[in-house]
């Protein structure tokens, strides 16, 4: 007996009681339902990966300081998945000979980073990863961000309530070392900078980048304020990556995607990016993360060493989107996945209890029998304060008469029925 | 750019590609529906815990040498759960006042064992986890056997496939404490014997007995060979566990389930059983794991040093499972969860395409749009390789006509039709 054995999850991790899993499921399925109408297909892995997978690609950061990493009584060094991205592109490198392209992939992997947990921001967080591979060009772009979008829709979020920002490191890059004529280590320290802008005073990120760039300031900083690529200057106009915004940002208007903006100050942490990066943002005040995020991988499948596979996708938390259901009052009310409560009246009828269920549960009813030994009134309690919508005393009369009384709990209605007319009158309810 | 950089996932885990995790979804879906109908609400916690929570009540041998443990940033001790009991004992304990009991709870967590991969056992694996807390006696029992039995019924499996053997850890502590006076400590090392007997050679098995219980053996040895408690001597037939198990017996004839069979060499490896214990195994020869194995852990609860509150419950895991499907033919054939595949002439076509998409995904028919560059016969010819069941192919004339050939990949069969008709004939083919 250890006095001190805690109660509570480890630090920075979550229970799911029933109620708390309800909600869980109803986010995975939305965003189940939302992905297989895309096409995608669901895969998965192990959350355990060798350390190298990480270190070779992710941002350094994430590796060395944010990460659950261990040596293993074999030696080996493995990490505790902080994304999924690195393991999709191992397994499709791995099988790319067998598999046929473009991929359409999804998974609801749980993650783990090492942090102070905060708002929006636990250790363990699942997240819906969707991807796509072997397939380049607008149209692929805007179809993944077109999938962020209607997952959104699916959660009944309005337009006004979210928006997406939408930018690309091959534009960034562009600017950076061709228009400003940077060093690469002078872009990728501004890069870094840009990243926290909404996180800095404004003055604090002014006077970072004017230590960086001198008299070019000025012009840099104009540039991050326009937010219509139609607004460029000449020299940046023409370019490539300019123009494969535009055709993006032509294809999502032309199906109806209206709540999306150009903003170069989105980075994303990871430096495996090599396209177009978005986020998606909610545009209340509350939730200030963003709720999706991801981008354009090229070169990602290649660090493996085989042969090239393009690869674009997105990752989005059930944190932050919890968060920003329970904001907009869209999370569902607790309904129980058991239908009927039978409470045997004593133990004399536990067998005809017994019996009643396993009839119900043959014509699809999740039925729970109470199989303690407390008076009715404790079991009819437990059946209310579980949330089971409905209940049936089985008792001597019940039995002799083949007549029961089912309650419906929340209506504080009752119906006397036979065994037959219980699966009706049930039916009759999920209808209405 | 590394070398070395694996294409393996971490050794003992598992890849899951969308056909394999086709087969997973299977198996979590079969078991959530079975546990369903039986009252049981899902609940689920994080996959790390820390380490106090196992070392005090499971066995030595897990904690030690058999589990994932390390030492977070914040020196805290932490382990990658290798059983979810422990885990559902503390959510239980800590929320006692609030919850209403019985409670019927089940989750399907990812457990990590730290072992040599091998047939049915990997370092990595999914588990479905029932319990019921608050009730004891035989009807309680007896329904935790029930459900599990119900679940191999759910996959197809005939009774003749499969045996639950059922012992009692207050019968064998009543048995080898009082029956045959032997102290705390032989009786412990004797369980460990007999818990490993199927894996012993007859000859070792008995000469380690003959070393603990010298002229007791015989006698001992016999009662391990009694397979119906009705044929217990005096002395054993009365005892208040005897009469437990003749009472479990008994009210799963009443609910028909026959093969069942008292077995004394079930021990279960955790330390915190208290009353019945049992394990479901293939009467076959191929899989020699238990499928199931589960029991009572009245005293579980306790350990936090709140009130007692009684328990039983099993496990099942997936793999192990997956090769019983396997051995017997149950397995499912994969079907794509993607319905239909529009196939775009060329570049001219995505626009309309993806208006076809749109219109099917808006009837709840899953669609991907193929946005590759390829000539038509490589788009066809992926839609076939992913098992899609329909394909589309949207040229100018179709365009124009308003009508699309709608093929049939695995009847090869077409229809021409109009965007409506999809619907329709996609409806009733889900019907035949």
């Amino acid at each position: 007996m250890s006095k001190s054995l805690s109660l509570e999850p480890y630090k920075g991790t979550r229970d799911f009681y029933p109620e708390d899993q309800f909600i869980q499921n109803y986010i995975f399925s939305t965003w189940k339902k939302a992905v297989q109408k895309f096409g995608y297909l669901e895969y998965n892995a192990s959350i355990l990966e060798e350390t190298e997978l990480y270190t070779s690609k992710s941002g350094a950061e994430i590796v060395n300081e944010q990460t659950y990493t261990f040596i293993d009584r074999g030696g080996r060094e493995v990490t505790i998945r902080p994304e999924m991205t690195p393991t999709v592109a191992r397994m499709v490198a791995s099988k790319r000979r067998e598999l046929t392209f473009p991929l359409r992939w999804f998974s609801i992997p749980n993650l783990f980073r090492y942090e102070r947990p905060q708002r929006g921001r636990l250790r363990e967080h699942w997240q819906l990863n969707v991807d796509m591979f072997g397939v380049e060009g607008a149209a692929s772009d805007a179809e993944v961000i077109s999938v962020a979008y209607n997952i959104m829709k699916s959660f009944g979020a309005e337009d006004s309530q979210f928006v997406i920002r939408i930018s690309s490191r091959k534009f960034m890059n562009f600017l950076m070392r061709q228009h400003f004529g940077l060093s690469e280590e002078i872009s990728g320290t501004l890069s870094k900078l840009v990243d926290r802008k909404d996180k800095t005073e404004v003055s604090v990120f002014e006077s970072q980048v004017k230590e960086l760039l001198k008299d070019k300031t000025e012009s840099f900083l104009s540039t991050l304020e326009i937010k219509n690529i139609k607004d460029f200057p000449e020299g940046l106009s023409q370019h490539e990556s300019t123009l494969e915004l535009s055709a993006l940002f032509e294809v999502l208007r032309d199906q109806g995607i209206t709540n999306v903006v150009f903003d170069p100050t989105i980075v994303r942490g990871f430096d495996y990016y090599t396209g177009v990066v978005f986020e998606l943002h909610d545009t209340g005040s509350e939730n200030n993360r963003a709720l999706f995020g991801g981008g354009r991988y090229d070169d990602l499948v290649s660090i493996f060493n085989v042969e090239k596979v393009s690869g674009i996708g997105f990752g989005m938390g059930d944190v932050t989107i919890h968060d920003f259901l329970e904001t907009y009052a869209l999370l569902p009310v607790y309904v129980s996945t058991t239908q009927v409560y039978i409470a045997p009246f004593d133990e004399t009828t536990f067998s005809a209890s017994s019996e009643l269920a396993a009839f119900l549960r043959a014509q699809g009813i999740n039925t729970a029998v109470d199989l303690t030994d407390r008076k009715i009134a404790g079991k009819v309690k437990t059946a209310d304060r579980e949330k089971t919508p409905w209940l049936i005393v089985v008792g001597q009369d019940e039995i002799t008469s083949g007549k029961f009384k089912l309650k419906n709990l929340a209506e504080s209605m009752e119906y006397e029925v036979t065994q037959d007319q219980i699966i009706t009158t049930l039916k009759k309810s999920a209808h209405t």
